[in-house]
């Protein structure tokens, strides 16, 4: 007589947990580096209070933690900012994304859980900083450890990274997805911008125009809303064109990174296939790497340093 | 025996009312011009909902309305726009700010209220609007009818204004205002910016290299943040710094308005001092009236205009 049908209990080697500002994300990885399982919730760093921050974790991961053995959990992200579960302080550039010895230790009642948090990085001139970031870029040098050039992180704050002998040499953010976000759900343009939809040809033009005319990014943005007003802009048209406005602006303030130089972006598919849309008609051709493959792989590079108990 | 003592009612000759997207404002006029009374609640615009408008406005007024007669009220802003209480199409430039004949009646029940709406005014290209403005900007020319140069009305949405001959021949809407405040209270700046205090010095210098180099907006605003976290930057200083890269930014696209220009800025005083400081830095000598002045001059034209039956 068989068993009644239940799946097969996830007992991981380690798990991979990517906290940021609005999602907390975790994989369950076995042995020889495979996903056994993946989750994630809306417990983002934001609806964070102190001292929440096993119970958020455990009430995704629970389920995947043997008793009477410590599972190890390495994460990045927020997670190790000041008002996070425990700081894991800045390390200056230049320097490697990654290194042993750094992870702080998070304070954890269930003896189950052993919680490594990786530190992010700063710059002291210009100031700048990144929490996370850091992780997708050790990712991307596991695997390609020779890479000379730039790497382009879109996000909420989109970074530009000068990466040379497999260090972090400079960085730039950008609040670009930030003030998108801000401009198209919360300002008056929201009654002018869809929340979806585009066009590829007035992106394209934002573009150009921004990049020709930086100093005019602030006089471009009201005329998405008289335009709607006047001449029935289709709102998607706006949405493209406000995307275009502000990823050209960035473009424009950030040629330093990319004039002539081998670019690859790291991040989610949408807002990358943006960038790459605008770099490619300055003439350049990025490649594209998924920002959860790197961050997991940077994730796992952090695991082989602490096996290694290094 | 003397009676209780009682305010002497109010009986206005006419009624003033600037309804904007935050505020609604009510001003009682007698028959010289004199203010009886004044008064204003939260009930702006983003507020309102579809037939809602006459209970609001009764709300503030209606202690002013005498039996037996009907008492003209004479309102500006975005209570004429198409989600307003009856639309007053706008006027399109050049075109004087005001005109007999141009306003909107609104649909009342109370037999002692007639609401006249004054229009706004559009532009067709570059495409832009303005409403509320342009009775400002009337009140101004109502006492300074000879004026040949400049207006700059900041706010939410700062207008620059070409005027000639006591026409409105061009204008330009710049988002300073919306972004400052969508950056300052909802952007991961709101951490790093304090919502009062200010810096002179950093204000300044943030709109000279806003100014020197406009192509860098997007580059400056994290700045802001990682300073805070790295440097201890004060939030007050980081404030101005905002403000000043804003206006800063907003003066390098608004160049052909105002350079070699008389200027004259209409507003309330806070942000007017603020873009005086910064314009007074381009060898400029702005003078200033208040926008509360100008606009109650403008509906005051209005009510002239109106009581000669034209």
């Amino acid at each position: 007589m068989s068993a009644p049908l239940a799946p097969a209990p996830v007992r991981p080697d380690w798990i991979a947990v990517d906290w940021g500002t609005s999602r907390l994300r975790a994989w369950a990885l076995d042995a020889e580096g495979g996903i056994a399982a993946e989750a994630s919730s809306d417990a983002g760093m934001s609806r964070m209070e102190p001292g929440g921050f096993e119970a958020a974790l455990l009430a995704l991961i629970g389920d995947w933690l043997p008793p009477g053995r410590v599972t190890p959990v390495l994460a990045c992200g927020m997670v190790g900012s000041r008002q996070g579960w425990v700081q894991a302080p800045y390390r200056a550039v230049p320097c490697t994304p990654l290194v042993a010895g750094s992870f702080a230790e998070a304070p954890v009642q269930d003896p189950r859980l052993a919680v490594h948090i990786l530190p992010g990085l700063s710059q002291p001139v210009p100031a700048d900083v990144m929490r996370g970031e850091e992780t997708q870029i050790a990712g991307f040098l596991a695997g390609t450890p020779d890479f000379d050039g730039v790497l382009c992180l879109p996000g909420t704050h989109t970074k530009w990274v000068r990466i040379s002998a497999g260090e972090v040499v400079s960085f730039q953010t950008f609040m670009t997805g930030e003030l998108f976000a801000l401009l198209a759900n919360q300002s008056v343009l929201r009654h002018s911008v869809k929340t979806a939809g585009w066009s590829d040809d007035a992106f394209a033009m934002a573009v150009d125009d921004a990049l020709s005319r930086p100093d005019r990014l602030a006089a471009r943005l009201f005329a998405l809303r008289a335009e709607g007003l006047l001449d029935d802009l289709p709102p998607e048209t706006a949405r493209a064109r406000l995307s275009g406005a502000l990823i050209g602006a960035e473009l424009a303030a950030a040629k330093p990174y990319w004039l002539g130089q081998e670019i690859v972006i790291i991040g989610a598919e949408e807002v990358s296939e943006a960038y790459a849309a605008a770099l490619t008609r300055q003439g350049l051709a990025p490649q594209w790497v998924s920002g959860d493959t790197a961050a997991l792989a940077g994730l796992a590079a952090a695991r082989g340093l602490l096996r290694q108990g290094k």
